[in-house]
């Protein structure tokens, strides 16, 4: 493993992904990628009692398709990153409570699954692990409970507000299976341009999606043509237009022709009354872990740089008149 | 990098602990190891106007402490993994926010700073940083307010209940300063004992210490005789006795002449009412950073196996009635 430039570091060995998977909601399940996902749950409470246990219940989903399809077992994976937007990250506990692998909880709100992805992949490419598990996971109606309001109460979510994504994605990475190498990533600086807007949070990543994509390009000496795609986590319709904006006018960089965002993927914005797009640590979980395998599996495009992005305010300062910091953390996944 | 038997790390450069500093509350410093801390605030308020924006200044302290003692700038640390009690990971964002440094957000309740320690050792180790920090915090005030009750409502504490430390740990890791190192480590694996008693987290967390003990020592072929200390991160009198007398019972391990628990040594219980113990994830990172330096510097002892613990349930999983899963991150600290 080697640094490049400031920011960036390069995995030497490039790590494999062996096999990725998510499980995801009803409403996911009629969005554009419904062919893609593994499994879409007929009911949002996945025959659980609580949001929270159905979280947990889509983690464990996630974990166990992927541990399928890769056909492995559990007791070889040397570690799992993992996290979630629930306080103390309980969907992540509780859904590998029963895996009995070594665990590390991250948090980075919606930028986690990408950090997972760095971090396995770190582990792997050092020799720390022979295999690692990436996972991230949310759910709306836990995460509109904490977050907002509980959904009984009936409140309306303004046209900036983006819906938190049911689902988990999981993982695999290891040295020697799989066609889909993490060759590079960046780890983010926090960021806070001021915004206090919660139901604006695309207007809160898009400076850290532009700070991380643009250390990115300057470390490696690249330029947005040079990816097939440069893929957002979840800055929604509005983030996503600010990012585009930002890079070109800050930084001098257009990557107007190569964008997409996993949050204006995964709904029919407005046949699904989706308002600004899909967030949530599960919806680039989910949406890495099956479509963009899907495209990279089949050489549709030769790699992709992928910066997960989020927002890492608590109601509580948001409550107390705090701006909303955020990260952004990005991966080169190459075919 | 190589891995030793099924749940440790070997890092094989040694990676050395440069600098380390921490800043605690009033409380903390009129305990034993007041002499120990590098700043001691007056006020548990840290002139803030709330207890999170208080736990954000514990953590710039703490984090600017260690970069003076090491005469680095920030600009030279490559990362930094932090993590807090508080929803969201308030105390770390906020107070990271303006260093400009990667940050990486774990969360493993009080296992965070042992977690951190190990990651930063596995990235310096690697090539992925010149230098890695690893830090973590609590605030009692906070934690009472957000895990059980305000204070203003003067709930009454159980002989059980730990003190959340109001403080600040961090510590600086690079390759060649320094004479105390980070040599192996072990991610630890979710235990749940079935305990459901949030006011008795040392109960909780006895077997997940006692697993991860057990996996290192077997892992490593040593036995508690080959270490000067083992050194747990908050069980706290309770969680203490519990922990030598399940290694005891069931791995037939004697560490009882060995043992010793940051939540233990860092108030004096009786003096300062503190029931049984301290705890919160600042509480080992202000003591490892500090006094256990400073007796390894010292040489008086020559190593230090220590196991962070945490205890991963949330209010709300309380309240619905789930029991408390833990969690044990070890280190083993040479000089």
């Amino acid at each position: 493993m080697k640094r490049i430039g400031r920011y960036t570091v390069e995995f030497e060995s490039s790590p494999r992904i062996i096999a990725a998977a998510a499980s995801v909601g009803k409403t996911e399940g009629e969005g554009p990628l419904a062919e893609d996902f593994d499994h879409i749950n007929p009911d949002d409470g996945v025959g659980c009692g609580t949001w929270e246990h159905a979280e947990a219940a889509l983690v464990r989903q996630a974990a166990s398709l992927c541990i399928k399809k890769a056909a492995v077992n559990a007791e070889d994976i040397d570690i799992v990153f993992a996290g979630d937007l629930l306080n103390q990250c309980t969907a992540s506990t509780f859904g590998f409570r029963e895996f009995g692998i070594p665990a590390a909880g991250l948090f980075g709100a919606c930028s986690t699954f990408a950090l997972a992805l760095y971090m396995a992949a770190l582990t792997v490419d050092s020799g720390g692990a022979r295999m690692a598990m990436a996972e991230a996971s949310s759910h709306f109606c836990g995460a509109e409970k904490q977050f907002r309001y509980p959904l009984e109460y009936g409140g309306q979510r303004t046209p900036t507000a983006q819906r938190t994504v049911t689902g988990a994605g999981a993982a695999l990475i290891g040295s020697r299976r799989g066609a889909i190498r993490i060759r590079r990533g960046t780890v983010g600086v926090i960021t806070d341009y001021g915004i206090t807007d919660m139901a604006n949070m695309g207007a809160a990543m898009a400076p850290a999606a532009a700070k991380t994509i643009a250390a990115f390009l300057e470390d490696t000496g690249t330029a947005p043509e040079d990816y097939g795609m440069i893929l957002t986590g979840d800055l929604g319709m509005i983030g996503s237009n600010l990012l585009v904006e930002l890079l070109r006018e800050e930084y001098g960089i257009d990557i107007s022709s190569r964008h997409a965002d996993c949050g204006n993927m995964i709904f029919y914005a407005e046949k699904q009354d989706t308002h600004a797009g899909g967030s949530g640590c599960g919806c680039s979980a989910a949406v890495v872990c099956t479509r963009i395998m899907r495209v990279l599996g089949e050489r549709k495009i030769k790699n992709v740089l992928f910066a997960g992005t989020g927002a890492l305010m608590s109601p509580l300062t948001a409550y107390q008149g705090d701006t909303i910091p955020a990260i952004a953390h990005a991966v080169l996944l190459e075919i």
